[in-house]
């Protein structure tokens, strides 16, 4: 993993760990609990992935910058709650980015231990979406990720992306461009709401 | 595993892949989400045994087949919905003889790897059920397998029987076997309307 | 592990399957769903530690009297349901010890397989908690441990106490003060009803 991706997956942890410790919180759990859900978020996609490929340990029991990630997570909200929901699109940001992150990660490592390009898209997705959704399974929710927003779509796409350009370019400079596609195709979702098929959610 | 189990194999994953597809579209999830609901359904029991027993990489990260079949439950749960849903006899059918498979195969291949016959035969009842279980707890619903049908009990006795048979006879034919107990115990309790003690919903 | 802790390891165990099959029984789950989640809430957590950490098999799969465990909390049940629910200070105790006891395995197994103090102080918790975490997700439930109760800061306490005491005493001396640590912990919180901050439950 080079570095930038290092750090950028920093970022993406502590904006998975922040979006965890605000449901936490809503859902008025206990601080032990928001601590919980907060790692959950941030860490479930990359284990489930590295459970499913059979890479252990995983990387978040070899370097302790995501537990103070997580852990700070809760005085980030605490103390800047408001500040926080007034700067929703800053949240998501952050969490864009860090799904795009993700993404690329999970394709990478899947294809390091030597699995086909489409169990290395397969895992890039969950990478990216399984943390959420297990956020939402503890919290008793019917996870999002089913019903709204075009969020595994980018990842789709973005996971596509990097297959092709890592082909041909460097990996760097294919990461960086993976990346900016699935923030592109989630904005653009968003403000042209688009919608997949199967949705007939209107209708209510 | 015989070439005969391989193809009844792919006959379940595409039956369980369907019957996640179905219940994706009724829950209103977009295409993304009853895809990944149909994959769960599909590989998630086999994919827990093998995390459980050990072995790895899973056999669908092996094999594109899988893949396939689970994007195919798509275009025919679009294409026939409404001749699937009168034909429901048929997908039971299906879906009867995909836990059977699944049995069996979660019973050989735990044995193949060292572990007791209790393990084995709990490892073939996780193997048929656990998809089920996950698609309902990702639909937010409390899993059918706690509540309705001798769903899990048939796998149980057909993986006795297999354990049984597999001792006197061919592996092939203890395997036909044991796959047709597990269908006919399971017809024989909804014809009959079995249902196991503890079950008191009557009462509502 | 010594032999004392396979003893009071076995008795969480039963404890903890006698609460799934009760909270089974009150869902009216039939004779194979509260079986299976006495199951789940009896070796959810210590699954769910090794699959993390990589161990495997897991300790259920070697020893059989874990399942003879599992099964006679059907009867138990059964048999003395009134009984127990008279008595639940003794449930209670069971219950507590035996997070203790989980607790502690959790721990000394993740610095056996040499990850850091850190990381076996969250399997720790997580041993104990997780099986509890399952039955309440499968059951369509949130998870009691991330509203009520001090249960998972009791686990830390007395995780944090075994790392220290293991260091300066005997690991049985250190075992038995960190699982007596759990225990007061937990039991001081109930009777002075602490709370963690962030709940705020009695706006309700």
């Amino acid at each position: 993993m080079n570095e930038l991706l290092i750090y950028i997956d920093y970022l993406g942890t502590l904006a998975f760990a922040i979006s965890g410790v605000l449901i936490g919180t809503e859902k008025k759990f206990d601080l032990f609990g928001v601590l919980i859900l907060g790692f959950v978020t941030a860490i479930g996609g990359s284990t489930l992935r590295d459970i499913l490929i059979g890479v252990k340990p995983m990387g978040w029991m070899q370097n302790e910058v995501y537990f103070y990630l997580i852990f700070s997570a809760i005085p980030v909200v605490y103390f800047f709650k408001s500040t926080i929901l007034k700067w929703r699109k800053g949240v998501f940001m952050f969490d864009t980015i860090g799904i795009g992150v993700f993404t690329i990660i999970g394709v990478q490592k899947t294809l390091s231990v030597g699995l086909s390009p489409l169990v290395a898209v397969l895992m890039g997705v969950v990478s990216a979406v399984f943390g959420g959704v297990l956020r939402d399974v503890l919290s008793n929710e019917i996870p999002l990720i089913f019903r709204k927003e075009i969020y595994a779509f980018a990842c789709l796409v973005g996971a596509v992306t990097f297959l092709i350009s890592d082909y041909f370019l460097w990996n760097e400079l294919a990461s960086v461009i993976s990346i900016t596609v699935v923030i592109l195709v989630r904005i653009s979702a968003i403000l042209l709401k688009w919608e997949l098929p199967f949705n007939v959610r209107s209708k209510n």
